[in-house]
């Protein structure tokens, strides 16, 4: 049945969640199988690929230090392998519409005419704050949150010098290495000094840590001493402070207790 | 090797995502495969219930003009049930700690000394987005995104009034009865009427639908009638004008080609 269906090639855009393999969804799982192809990127978990037997694996991400492929590069990839019939899967790192490039991934499919489809996954944004005991949000602390990339000045200035102090949980996705500015401006803002504030590194990985302080001594973690190399999720707010208690509590809990899903992960490594 | 491990009995706060039970997350499955007791909402998606056919049910939500359950009554059957040496589901619709009162629940279970773990979920304030073809970030368009409750004025009033007008996606939840008032007071912070505005309705869900129009127009959007008791997401900001390109074509995708997952699903009904 689903053969004749399938004569076309197929992309499937999928969001592989913030780290955890077991943080897939069952509809990411299913294309992972039946792939002929998987293009990923740096964020993408290395266990993920034990799940898609079939394959070709291609590395397109960037790698620090080292030129990275084309945007356009990666968009003739995909579209030349399901002109030859192939199922194609495009993993990325969390959600493909959270700070993925998905949505131009998902417009050059479409200016193609390639039948594709978007995987939402877990998204890192609320995740790894998540994985640190911290609710982005909390009944009378906060009633919302604002995901936004610290990567540059631009990319953040307009939100962050707006937003009034205090009103939401702030997520900052890819600012580590900028986080004195942004401490700073936020300090500028209005923010108390003593906001507290939490780096997730590597979240919901074996490597994963967490740094707690305040906006104040944002400045001072040092991640390339925590977790060389792992991906940095800033939290700033009063749910921060939850953290700890919801964090003791979690890890009493009894992690290798539901080994099925690791033993079906193995399984399907061989 | 697990009933070992597993004798004190144990909470699992799971993340049950937009609707569509093949965006469960693997760990999600397994637990709910593995749950004695499963405590859910209106938002848990009925689908997910042939997935934990050992489990006994209880439905701990709201319901229109019904009294509803006390907060304080949750934890009590949770941590009853834990007692009793229990593996408990509290399944919540997208992810627990956004706007779901995981938070709550995890602290509670944390006071009482019950052992717990947080399985997060797909986010509906992204993948409700997604589901309609909207990125909620895109280069050039968004670099961020704010999720914030449109339940009530007091919930909203901080981040809605101090935001700069188009520095961010916005995504209200929880506001579609509220949603003249909503765009009213965008307005006036200066967003503009011609602003791209999209109501999406039921999710991922096979009676989900999706309203677009602008904020000027967003009062005239009937979600009675476009699909009655439906959960809603609104989402505002350019990027709702790549919608249209990028669900005609996702579309198009062959949506019943990859059979296995709702095979599964089906399995494990029986």
């Amino acid at each position: 049945m689903s053969g004749l269906v399938m004569s076309g090639g197929f992309v499937s855009i999928v969001g592989a969640g913030p780290g955890d393999p077991e943080l897939l969804t069952l509809r990411a799982h299913d294309r992972l199988q039946r792939a002929d192809l998987v293009l990923y990127d740096a964020l993408s978990p290395p266990a993920v690929f034990s799940l898609a037997p079939r394959a070709r694996r291609l590395f397109v991400g960037k790698r620090a230090g080292r030129k990275s492929i084309a945007q356009s590069t990666i968009h003739r990839l995909m579209i030349r392998a399901a002109r030859r019939g192939e199922r194609v899967v495009r993993l990325k790192g969390g959600d493909p519409f959270v700070l993925g490039r998905g949505g131009e991934e998902a417009l050059a499919l479409a200016a193609a005419g390639i039948a594709f489809e978007i995987v939402p996954g877990v998204s890192s944004a609320v995740a790894a704050a998540g994985s640190a005991g911290i609710p982005v949000t909390h009944r009378g602390i906060a009633t919302g949150f604002v995901v936004v990339s610290g990567h540059t000045d631009e990319a953040c200035r307009e939100v962050l010098d707006s937003l009034a102090p205090h009103s939401a949980t702030l997520v900052l996705l890819m600012g580590l290495s900028r986080r004195h500015d942004l401490a700073a401006r936020l300090l500028r803002r209005g923010w108390s000094a003593a906001t507290p504030t939490a780096v997730v590194l590597g979240a919901t990985t074996a490597e994963g840590t967490v740094w707690r302080g305040t906006l104040a001594t944002l400045g001072s973690c040092d991640p390339a001493d925590l977790a060389p190399g792992a991906p940095g999720t800033i939290v700033v707010g009063q749910v921060v402070e939850l953290s700890a208690t919801i964090a003791r509590q979690a890890s009493r809990a009894p992690a290798l207790a539901y080994a099925e899903p690791r033993a079906r992960l193995a399984a399907a490594e061989s």
